[in-house]
């Protein structure tokens, strides 16, 4: 069972980040988790699993990908007799996710790699997986241009950032977090990734993503998304607003200045709602969209339907 | 020659920060190193003192308080004929300017506290004296309000003015800065100092500001900048571009992560620019006045004349 | 007959108002008034049923409810042979309308009230039944907010409005409509009804709607439409404009000042139109969509069709 | 005593409306009272004359005419040494402030009438003087020209107007508050009034009046200001916020239907504020001004300085 | 051979303008020159017809139409085997294409027709066949309104359209491409063509489209953009960028001119793009719909999939 | 007397442009004018300059420097007693002004030239002389940049704006006029000249440039407008509206195609206006101000006075 713990553990204290990887560690954790299960009976089988795909699912509650993953997962055990039956059916569902959200990423890649032009300054936020394989394609791909990166505070992952733009040979600029408005006027284009992608076309992101799509906004920069279909939010549809998830204050400010400071309180959300006029496209893995059509890629892709709610 | 050395030490590695301290400190340190200069003739004296007052200049050169507070200590030796004479109009003239600096910050919290109402939300960003003396002043006045406070990359002078604001008993909440955007809805007022006005009512403020102002802007939230007269920058009418100083790398990342990374680069910008547009007010100790309004303050108040720098 | 003149009447004289009381009203009358109709032969019943069908469409020509109702019903004569089967064809045909559309407005207030958060003030305009639907149903289930209610001139519908939120326990502010901008920067959501949506998600709604979506737009609050899918105007696809009713001068000034003031006339436009850029969500009973996505609801739940109108 | 006493209950009441004619019946009032007085010692006629004008200063804490109006003419009273040269000084104070008050309408009139041309549609809100003035000024000229008017609840000062309006042979359209938006994009220019001018240009007037300036902004629609140089509220320079007032809930809705609606609460302030960056120009009789030119109203025309403030 | 490259060259030098034009000519060059291909074996002839094909998409690389037209053209070879069964399917598709696109017009004209109105002032640009439908349409249903058309440099195509207009009867204002913004405040509706639509509802038109657009979304004034399906760029949802054609430098300056300037270099893009929230509707052949309504389009009409692309 | 009327015509038909040059002009024409006339009594002498004076002012309505020129060579007649007197008085001032209106051309290219940075992209719009020398002397002084120069239809002044910056050494780019939002995103300042400045900042300049400073604006790109302090317009104090100047259609089309279309009109201002919130600075020899600083220039510098136009 440590598995599954260790691995929740991983998501909640970030030290396994990125939707798309908590995506697939989830499902590799639960094909790993099932191996490990006793084998009694289905019914006790199952009842085992729900536990550990629970378990998972309230590490995150923003992360949209970590429900659909664990849901894609979990329904593969539907129609199966014994627990040895679901033991392969579950495997074999999760590897299929892991390999499919993989290959989101890089047919990402592909489409948003051609947004950039040689020549110019693309700006970037956090450490999105789908985001930086748009980067990285038009690098392999001999586009010459140059990248200015924030650091992302208070968890600093525009550092891991730099050096996957450093390994693959990219010009790069580190800024702090406040500066984005200073250089936004010599950017020709902002690509970001996403948490979660609502209804409307409204984009949870991390924190900072919306000030920034408010400067571009503002200096007639193009923005775009990368978001791989799963990050597509069903519930939505429903009326359920995203939960922005507020973290603990130690990772702003050390405890015992905190405690020094009796009528201080320290705000940690990790994300922030940027609405759909500041995003000139979402690049999925199945095509560029303008973010209006999220409810499309819900419906259609994802396949949810009102009265799949309802019933609820 | 200690003296003026190590205060242009200390405000070059920003351990004396803000301007109205950076002014007073640097008029203590002329007149203190006036003291301390041999007393041969009056020319050597004030070559001297010429010498000492370049040092101090070139510190901070985005700081219009530091010219102007070395202009005027130093305009004090004119008619002077020996340098005992000249030592005791420098310390007058320094000491009148310290005191009339310090009531400025004091006039200003007066004006600026009437712009808080009970039951206000107000956020500041870094750790303008003049724009805590607002909030200070009201809560002296038993206004009831609480306050946001960012945490100002890369040196985090936040973690000062939430010191400030909690020795006050004021209610604050501490945030990174990529979360005003997050938390601007809720906010009723912004006041932040500035370093320099331009002649159009443009604010040069600490990295940052201008991306708050526009956030403020975007949510139809009040914004008002606390600046001393001194702030107000001469040269400006002449068409003189304010420099935006670019600070160290290493206040950004760590040395080693920054040699580690040939293909990257910390751009540091220490200031940004805040249009007209987005300013409500600026509070000064001569009265609340419109951002357009800079021209008369520095024609009026400071007695700048295009001709005078057309001698230059 | 009279019962579909008196229906007639009163929604024209709007003794019977908001969209969906007068679709169903309709659908009744028309059911009622079936069983009226002297029974000849099935050619002059179904003649006698369409005089009946125009008098009510034309009470009022910009409720696109009204023919949608009259419509609907209407089809359930077709392959009927006796007016008897016609009259029992058309009274389920209506039953089933007016259940469906009241549960439509229970499906929207179940999905509009996940907007509404504990602590939120909300503002709203006019009388729309599926607006308060949520309300109410975010009070039913124990949210704590409260509401802004505007007057609603020249007919006063606020103060129906104000009853039944008195009455659902809600604490309510009442306020002429001028009053809005003064009011929204404390305003955390607008919930309004519709009283048609146009194929680009423009929204026609009481007159008063797009100033409101204005002044919420300027200062980032939120809004969202509660509108029934049988309020998407389907001819807008083929580019007919939607009428904007223009009533009785009578409504605003007594007609003796208006007999007194040969140079003035009264206008007095009943809608507006709010263009979908000041719209964040449309709910309907199939789910929440951006405004956009009128055009899929038109084609593909109201089931209408280009070539459809290119046969008139 | 009775005559302020009246008129004080008649401005309360808003009986007598108009900040230009406040500001005259209340010079006109202490000068009859001041006649009224029993003539005692200097001492006590100026406590009376004190008393009196305090009772008219509290009716109305927005009129900014009104206080300026009292303190012009008890101004009069310094230097006098008896109750009869007071009186005397009063009554010729009072004469001149009502004179040139009426005289600045007029000035203001010829000049805002020159921004009326041939064939243009002009909207008004409320019923100022001043802003009427230009329209009547137009006419007078022979400008063929049409007007929108307001209804301007809860106390309908639009029916005045339109009646003026009438009077001067101007087309004229009636319209209720809400529709403002409706019409806005026929609308070549804004003309309303002001209750006071705050010293970076924001206008208080009637509600409604920022919805209108928010509206007109939209559409590229010019609005104008007719406002008298007393309406330039010196205090804002030293940082006082104009104070709204809120009204009686009676004019709004009658006393028994608030008495029924235990949870409902009337909010009825008289006025909003419109921010300079809404406003083109404001007419005064010293001139067309940016509004952001207040200051220079304040501090050169009303002869204000920010150390009589620092003195109380 | 004669044809085609007659028919490329006058669609290189503009000779033959508007992308329907281009389209239909395109189509007919093919069928054409498939019956001037001496006959030998079927793969002798599609390599000939595939020459041919390349020759003409060539001409115009941001003409969507064009190769659309082709495509759609060169289809009808599949699946013949021999010469003269291929020309006869040639000639079909070719005639039937053209029959398709001539109607597209016309049913453009009839929906757009319709948001002309009594009174309106409409602006275009440029000279497109489907934008022009709409005003003829409307004129021919006797509505009464007027006309501003643009010069339209460097090409000056404003001069065929204004010889349109006044052919039907229309008054029309002829203005320089500057004065747009000067007479804006009047237009009430401004209708253009395009030469693309991308995915997310940009459209690529005429250069300037996208300046009035932006003076019209200054003035809210509506846009509307009459673009027959054809237009749309399957290409973008891959994320493809349009291309922008860049002509030569001899239709903005005689060559002469430009040899005697060495620092002097033409920019002549033929095309801007204008981004979606600055367009009203989209009125097509297949109905009026909103910008962000480009994806289904190409999915649903074009029938365009992304697994397609994926294959190339 | 043939020296007037040929530098009136000069004017009138545009071969002598540029407000400064006509300016410099009318004050040398009518110095020269004094000489001709035929030396009878002063009053005959005074009579036949105001007659001159006037063909002068009458050429162009709308050029601000022109009456102002006029009037300041015209009021060194004052006071002087015979023709021989008047006309020495008259040359000296006329001289007088020529010089200094050269120098404020000079002086505002040493100010406007800090505003060009190395590497900068501007953007220029018609020929102004003062906008051309703060490009020049940013040159001169070895500053790298280069310029976007546009047409300026209908009579091309951008091909003399060329031909200077190409003398200049200046690399720079023609473009036509509806091409300015198309690179406006490379812009990193527009700098223009003025016709005219009106009291509240609104600048009066060539058809276009409010075009301009709207796509400036909607980028984020700064704007500066270069404007000697004659170009400001009194009378708009006063509340006159300026003069927007319809010139000759066949500057636009050639007459006979203008004859060919009887429902066709050319529609040919020769100036727009753009608003004072899209200007982000001032440059006159005065120093640089915001542009609701104009107020001051005209009351300060020009020396007018509200009393003065009550006198007319």
């Amino acid at each position: 069972m440590t598995d599954v713990a260790d691995t929740a553990g991983k998501i909640r204290r970030m030290e396994i980040r990125g939707a798309g990887r908590i995506a697939r560690v989830a499902a590799a954790a639960l094909r790993d988790h099932a191996y490990q299960v006793e084998s009694g009976d289905i019914a006790g089988f199952m009842a085992e699993m729900e536990k550990a795909a629970h378990t998972l699912v309230l590490t995150r509650p923003t992360a949209v990908s970590l429900p659909n993953a664990v849901h894609t997962v979990m329904l593969a055990m539907e129609g199966t007799n014994t627990p040895e039956e679901a033991k392969k059916a579950i495997a074999a569902r999760a590897d299929s996710f892991i390999r499919s959200s993989e290959q989101a990423v890089g047919k990402i890649g592909e489409i948003g790699a051609r947004h950039i032009r040689d020549g110019d300054v693309v700006m970037t936020h956090c450490n999105s997986e789908a985001a930086l394989s748009c980067l990285i394609e038009a690098r392999r791909q001999g586009r010459d241009f140059s990248v200015f990166a924030t650091e992302v505070r208070p968890r600093n992952q525009g550092q891991i950032t730099i050096r996957t733009l450093n390994d693959a040979g990219i010009e790069t600029n580190f800024i702090v977090d406040s500066a984005v408005r200073s250089f936004m006027n010599r950017i020709d284009l902002v690509v970001v990734g996403a948490d979660a992608v609502a209804v409307n076309g409204a984009v949870v992101n991390k924190i900072g993503t919306s000030q920034i799509a408010l400067a571009a906004d503002e200096a007639r920069t193009s923005l775009i998304v990368a978001a791989e279909t799963y990050k597509f939010a069903p519930r939505t549809i429903f009326g359920e607003l995203i939960t922005i998830e507020e973290r603990e204050p130690g990772e702003v400010l050390p405890p015992e200045i905190i405690d020094s400071l009796p009528h201080v309180r320290v705000r940690n959300p990790a994300f922030d709602v940027t609405p759909p006029e500041y995003i000139d496209l979402i690049v999925t893995e199945e095509g560029a969209i303008p973010p209006q059509m999220a409810y499309i890629i819900i419906r259609e892709y994802l396949g949810w339907d009102i009265n799949e709610f309802n019933r609820h």
